[in-house]
């Protein structure tokens, strides 16, 4: 195994320990590997909710688990993601507020309409504020249900035709 | 006002109670109220991710708010929802396996696919028992997305033509 990994020999002991015996992680053992990680630092800890959308946003063959190829993606998106989180929230209160994750969504590349953005800030947002496990929520459907239209897009028209249970299969597990 | 609610005086009282001042209901209110009022008997409380979600399946205009309507809509299906899940839970354990949340998806007349039904099973359990929570929100998630969905369906052949803006306005809050 250490042969096919040469390059992240630590992050795959740590992921076989995390992994268990099925060699795949599933979302309570996500949840309980990314809050002993520290890498909500001082924010709270993810919630389930957030850990399956995660797991979602890569398991293309709707297994509910990772893999160790998904698990180094997955944290490479975290670790980008909380650095925008960092930048955004200036004043270090913790949350960010409406205006700040429409440009940090504009920033990432999304070209949504201001109703569509605000629409998207009311949904994750707690009293006006939007704290760091909403906001990776936040970003992991974007991209999550923006690969699922991408990859039927095949013409890159920005339109899809959507079967229902293909829709359905698509947007209930992300 | 209580004229234009004749048969629902009480629910109504409890509505403007729980809606304060601005009179609309936002998932923080109704987490609170859910709680409060029971109707989870014995089993956890509604999450706040699951109340989002309820106010995201009424809630077409996007303002993140519940009217007295909706709020009354809602009541509704969380009753039925209830009685289906006493139903199935034969065994009262306060959970129901995956097979059974399959053939409740089914009752309530969604002819998906196996694989489709096994991806949501997964999605909504936590080591392979589904609870209540879960469970309410992966029924308001199916309505709300099928709603969603007919809405654009004007010919009924369950084949839709989505814009990529209008995909995600509906997904990303629902
Ligand atoms: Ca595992
Ligand atoms: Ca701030
Ligand atoms: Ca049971």
């Amino acid at each position: 195994y250490s042969d096919s990994y040469p390059a992240d020999d630590s992050m795959w002991t740590y992921f076989t320990a995390v992994a268990g015996q099925d060699g795949e992680v599933d979302a309570e053992e996500l949840q309980r590997c990314l809050t002993q990680s520290g890498i909500s630092g001082t924010y709270a800890p993810f919630s389930l909710e957030t850990c399956r959308i995660m797991i979602a946003m890569l398991d293309r063959d709707y297994t509910g688990k990772m893999g160790f190829n998904e698990f180094k993606e997955l944290w490479a998106a975290l670790t980008a993601w909380k650095q925008n989180f960092l930048t955004i929230d200036q004043d270090q209160s913790g949350s960010v507020e409406h205006h700040e994750l429409s440009q940090a969504i504009a920033l990432m590349g999304y070209r949504l309409s201001p109703q569509t953005l605000a629409a998207i800030v009311k949904r994750y947002s707690k009293n006006g504020r939007i704290f760091f496990d909403d906001y990776v929520a936040c970003c992991v459907k974007l991209r999550a249900l923006t690969d699922f239209f991408r990859r039927r897009d095949h013409l890159q028209q920005g339109i899809v035709n959507f079967m229902y249970e293909d829709f359905l299969q698509g947007t209930m597990t992300i």
